[in-house]
C-alpha cells in the first residue's frame, strides 16, 4: 500500500515496525564497537566550524568533569567568547596561547616560525603528561601548511608517541594528506552559504 | 627565483610582502561588511560536528555574557557533559528539552509528533521573545524530515516573523532545501573517517 493512502493508525504501525528494525540493526552494529581509545580527530575544509566544533567539544568534556587542555597556534580569536568561558572551569582547564592574530597579520615569518615551534613544544608536553583527556590543538593545520613545523615530526609524535588514552583534536583548513591517514575521525566542513556574501559583518557570538 | 634557491632571509622578505598584501586586499573586503542582523544559521551533513558546533557557539556567546537558549528537538544527549557545563552558567541560559531520544529508540510515532510539535511552539516563543542573542534549535532537522512538523510552517516563521536581532542555529543532518535557501549561513559536515569503522566505541566526551 502506497504511503498516502495509509490511515494515521497504519502509518503510526508501519512507523513502529520500521524503527523497531532500525533500532535492532543499530544495537548489534554497536555491540561490537568495544574498542576504547584516544583518538586523533582532525576538523578541516573551508567552511565554519572547525575550531568552534572543537571547542564544543572541550566544553562537553569540561561538563563531565574531564581535564583539558588547549594549544592555540595562530589565532588570537581564544581572547574573545571562549576563554571568558572557559575561565568558568579553570581549575580543568589548560591555555597556552601562541602566535598573535593570523599569519597575514603579523607578516613576519621568523617570529611565526619561532611561535609555532614553541607551541607545538608546548602540545607534546601536555599530550605526553597525560594529565588532560582532550588536548586541542586549535589551527594547527594552518601551521603545516605554511611548514613551520615540518608534517613529518607531528606524524611521527603522534602515531608512535601520543599516550593511548589521550584524545587529540586538530583544526584548520587543508589538513595535510598524511595527517589525515593517520587519524581516527576526520570531518571535513564544507561552505555551502556565508552571510560576508551579503555584505553582513563579523559579529559577536558568531565571528568571534 | 624559485622559492628552494632563496635564502631565509628572501624568503622572509617575501613572506612580509605577500601577506601585506593579503591583509590590504582582506581590510579592504572587510570595510565593505558593514550589515549587523541576526543570521539563521544551519549544520547539516553526515559528519561529526552538527550539534558539537552548534554548542561550541553557545558556549562562545556565554561567554561574551549573552543570555542564550537551547530547544532539543529528539536527542536525549544534552543528559550528559553539554548540560553539566551549561549548569555553569544558568543565569544566562534557557534549555528546553522535548522527545526523549533517537526517534528509532521509541518507535511511537504519535508521541513523537506531538513532542516535536511542542518543541516547535516552544522555540518560536523562545525566538519570539528577543531575551535570547542566540537559539540553538538541536537536530530541527531530522523532525523536519519526518515531517513531523510542516517544513512550510518552519520557513514562514523563520523568514517573516524571526527578529531581527535574533541568532537562530538550526542543526541535524538533511535539511530541507527549503530551509537552506533562506538561511544566511549553510555548512556541511562531511564524514572523511569515522573511528566506529574500526571498532572503536562511543566514548565520554566524544560522543557524548
Amino acid at each position: 500500500m502506497a504511503k498516502q493512502d495509509m490511515s494515521e493508525a497504519e502509518l503510526d504501525a508501519r512507523h513502529a515496525e520500521k524503527m523497531k528494525k532500525k533500532k535492532a540493526a543499530r544495537d548489534k552494529i554497536m555491540a561490537t564497537k568495544t574498542i576504547e581509545k584516544g583518538l586523533l580527530i582532525v576538523h578541516t575544509g573551508k567552511g565554519k566550524g572547525k575550531s568552534t566544533a572543537g571547542f564544543g567539544m572541550i566544553f562537553r568534556a569540561l561538563g563531565h568533569g574531564m581535564k583539558v587542555a588547549v594549544v592555540q597556534f595562530v589565532k588570537g580569536r581564544i581572547e574573545t567568547g571562549e576563554r571568558m568561558a572557559l575561565e568558568k572551569f579553570s581549575d580543568q582547564v589548560t591555555i597556552r596561547r601562541m602566535g598573535e592574530g593570523f599569519t597575514w597579520e603579523t607578516q613576519n615569518r621568523q617570529r611565526d616560525i619561532a611561535a609555532a615551534r614553541q607551541a607545538w613544544e608546548t602540545a607534546k608536553e601536555l599530550i605526553s603528561s597525560r594529565e588532560h583527556s582532550i588536548v586541542l590543538l586549535d589551527e594547527l593545520n594552518i601551521v603545516l601548511r605554511y611548514d613551520y613545523v615540518p608534517i613529518g615530526e607531528v606524524v611521527d609524535f603522534l602515531r608512535d608517541e601520543k599516550p593511548d588514552d589521550v584524545h587529540v583534536v586538530i583544526t584548520g583548513r587543508n589538513a595535510k594528506d598524511e595527517l589525515i591517514e593517520i587519524a581516527d575521525l576526520v570531518t571535513e566542513m564544507t561552505q555551502i552559504k556565508h552571510p560576508f556574501r551579503s555584505g553582513v559583518k563579523p559579529q559577536i557570538g558568531i565571528e568571534y
